[in-house]
């Protein structure tokens, strides 16, 4: 448990990546099984937000950015950054001049679980950030945290290296090795939906495509009127 | 207590409805005496959310979407559909799949007392939805549940049929039988306003037009300066 | 403690008032030693909302909005009005009414520690509120309360004619006395930003420009891989 | 919906109370399907607080308890009085004054959806209250509410007369008509979990006692080790 | 706005702190028109704790203690100790060992807008704390912050020398010179209080007392059955 | 993925658990470097309650308490179970029966990231129980889940055999394969702290046995009066 940065990590590959963030947060959460969604405080400062990417993983004290800042070296273009804390912060952690940092190293996405600030310039610049709170609360560089060491983030854990997709529905971590599993199943789960969509477009009812008028009468549901 | 779906329900008139939907929430609940409010929790999933029709009532468990399943082939064009839980939730009931279904039988909008998904596709639908939280959170089909039976919504009595008005400020429910007469009640209060509009617009001050400077002598407010 | 209207307050530079709206609210709280911010429960009733201007203060009984009405006749062009209740409320104490008075006396927006309403109209209005919460519940006029006293708004103390600056990140509140000494103060916090970013953009690293390694070594943060 | 108050309601067999309230929240909420419990937010002010009884129901404006006063004297022994308000407050609307005009008429316990205070004096007395919150802010007597109307309290619907259970596990509404049928429901199930509770003391497993571990295997779940 | 410690201030006179410490909290905050009432979110930690004294104040950085140890020197017997924090947090700033130094120097309570930890001890001690929650979470002792400054705390302003008086149903804070003043008309009130009292022990109704009747008829409120 | 349960896990040493326990949350989470701190919202359910032992970790959906079944017939005596949850929830998923049932089989606790229920009932019986509500809201027995996996319990990430040591401060987890050492460090901290209380107990301050005064004076705080 001595502070500590890990400069390489394993990645997923980035056609994984991709696909994963194409179907989004409801699917992949799916997908896997209905595991690793982030909480639902966690929300995208601008409507629209969406990035998808590695995770950088950053465990940092309350109010102090000093390791956010010390991550950045380690960063490949495509990561995210995935910022903890190691007790409940509101505190604006993170704003337009970091994002300037992560943005010239390719970073895609942030998400904090603490504060963020300088949203208008961040919406202006149309960097994705999920946050818990906005707060222009400055913080300090003064205590010792560490980087890509597995993390909580939001309720989720987090090893570094695991895909994270971030979209207006929240936030979910893919395990690195289940990441081609994962899009893999959420294509299918997708293409299925498609078809399922369709019906019901046509108003065909959910209780008869999914033959849940079976369940109801031996739930024994009755009807009236 | 038998769980239930009542198929048949009494509706409001449409003028009624109409007229309702356009006065907007906060006319309506000061039309009807302050009653019937949602409480603030529950917000629009977008910006300029808006919709007004019948009351079809759902009660799920938490975490299960089953009785709105159910609840769709009893829906009529017009409908709202509102889904009480038994349990506190946040989970994600509802999403993009079901809005197709509700939209395809012609339900313009949902009150969730529990979280929605799928945002970004429902924003891009223009399908109106109030919800208490956004989560990716999926659920299951397991539970018995009723349809169009009293429930409690967000804090207020809904029964099957009342009227819910729902816009940028929150849900209102209006009971069906006083829907004509809250209508004319928001029209004459609508058309009041308008004149104290005017007033204010040209700097008249609300303690003139409201008569209030003999109030604030008589609470012993005074002047200084 | 006898319930007050003071007539006449100090107000402050108009050209610092400016500045410091130009400036923002995270680099203002930065500037004045990160003091003064309200509280991050308070938000912007829409994207973009952005005002600075001296505090007219009122402090209300929750729920009742008499205090509003009398504090109007006090206001001066490119006043904000500081609205703090002596018990927490939620409820929709100030609307689009209210906005189209204060407006008319060229009041440019409004900081209330309890609920807004009108939110549609507010928006269309362009006329900037700053909020606990969002909520159709209508108010009475019934309670004295105060005008141009020292006020509790958010946890941050407010004392008439001070500047209040409110933007996406929040509202910040600025002691009449420091306005220029802090207008000046984020001049150059920004100016030296500026050349901060420029650095960032260009890849150089945080670590670098603010010269962290040390620290980090200090600290005791190993490097691995 | 004119103010109003309701000097005679129906009550349910004084037998039937006392044997729901020795049976206790929990087995009560069981007994009628996880019906009718208050939102968990409703804590008793002390340690082992316990009522039953009919419930007199309070309809306030939110720090105003005109209207528990007008309720006292529609009280009989035996009652529990249910005060909701129309909008959300923590205000201390009920203290050791009116504690003591309630028990002088034979109350027997409060469930309000505010604040409460005197809680040392409150627990001295030993009348026993389920509150939001403990606030000291003081209330006024202004506003018209009405006494013996159906109320949401903490999420649950009340009619006057329906019985009110609360212990340390919160608070349950049982339906009027419903009484006797409940607490017979409840007699049984109390019964036959002090058969079940012998059997977990001596060792055996609820797996084995519910015969879980058929649905264990059919839901797929693996032993490993 | 420079870090400060304030070494003298001004005190109260013993015997209104007295007087009002035996009032208690409720009362002395009728007694002042209803102000200075903290927010109900700070608890007591243990039932029965109580206190009243001239407040030393302290402004910290969230998680950082160094102040507290600062302000210690600067205590005189009966003081309370009020520790405000420039942003929110939970962690567990206060503790037994700080419990330990405060009672050597004669202080008889703690205010903290932030975390209290060792929660058994410090009842052991029956050393009066309130905080906003308990939190094992450690702090650390490097950020400058000021004494004996005017803070916000919990939603109230607390000036050096203030009287707190803090018991089960939250905390409130008198000004130094209005202490003889609302020690007295909290007198007054509590033996009014105590006439009231037996009134309604012997069953007369607040609204004789009162004299509510009028009111609710000038209200309109109806009376049925 | 597959819901899957471990049957046997590996243990720490007895005495090492037994020192961490008695050596209480604060101390433990200290000794450690401040990490495994579960968040305060988990509450212990009685004053007084305490416990460690090695975790028997579950994870269940919200309102299932199937998996907690399954996992009883895997504790040993000394074993604290810890529940996590899928999705938020203040279900009252433990109660009494389980307890017993826990109790028959050894179990000295029970961390629940959900509600518990019978509080009146286990605190009679003496069983330790941190939860983050009290609902007596029932459950289901329906949903597969896992048992002796890694959890994410109040933001705190479990694997099964890490020790957890509970009181009144909260929830803390040593991972297993540091016990020996933490308990160690906890020890030598606990020894040190003996001197200092002494010292602060008979008057020194914390600013001269920590050797602070430099740090006031470095960070330029200027003592007045």
């Amino acid at each position: 448990m001595k502070p500590t940065i890990v400069r390489t990590i394993e990645r997923p590959e980035a056609k994984d990546v991709a696909q994963l963030g194409e179907l989004g947060v409801a699917t992949v959460h799916e997908a896997q099984g209905r595991r690793g969604l982030m909480k639902p405080y966690l929300r995208p400062i601008y409507p629209g937000a969406k990035a998808a990417g590695p995770a950088i993983t950053v465990l940092c004290h309350p109010g102090d950015n000093l390791m956010i800042h010390a991550a950045v070296e380690v960063c490949r273009p495509g990561d995210v950054m995935v910022v903890a804390v190691v007790a409940e912060s509101t505190d604006g952690m993170f704003g337009e001049l970091l994002a300037t940092s992560l943005r010239a190293h390719g970073v895609v996405g942030m998400v904090i679980d603490a504060g963020s600030r300088d949203i208008a310039k961040l919406t202006e610049m149309n960097f994705p950030v999920w946050s818990r709170a906005v707060s222009a609360q400055g913080t300090v560089k003064e205590t010792a945290g560490s980087v890509n060491v597995d993390v909580v983030c939001a309720g989720a854990i987090v090893h570094p290296g695991d895909v994270i997709v971030g979209d207006q529905d929240g936030v979910v971590v893919v395990p690195r090795a289940r990441a081609a599993e994962i899009a893999k199943l959420g294509e299918q789960r997708s293409a299925k939906e498609e078809g399922t969509r369709e019906r019901l477009r046509s108003g065909e009812l959910g209780l008869d495509i999914y033959s849940l008028r079976a369940k109801l009468a031996a739930l024994g549901v009755e009807y009236l009127g």
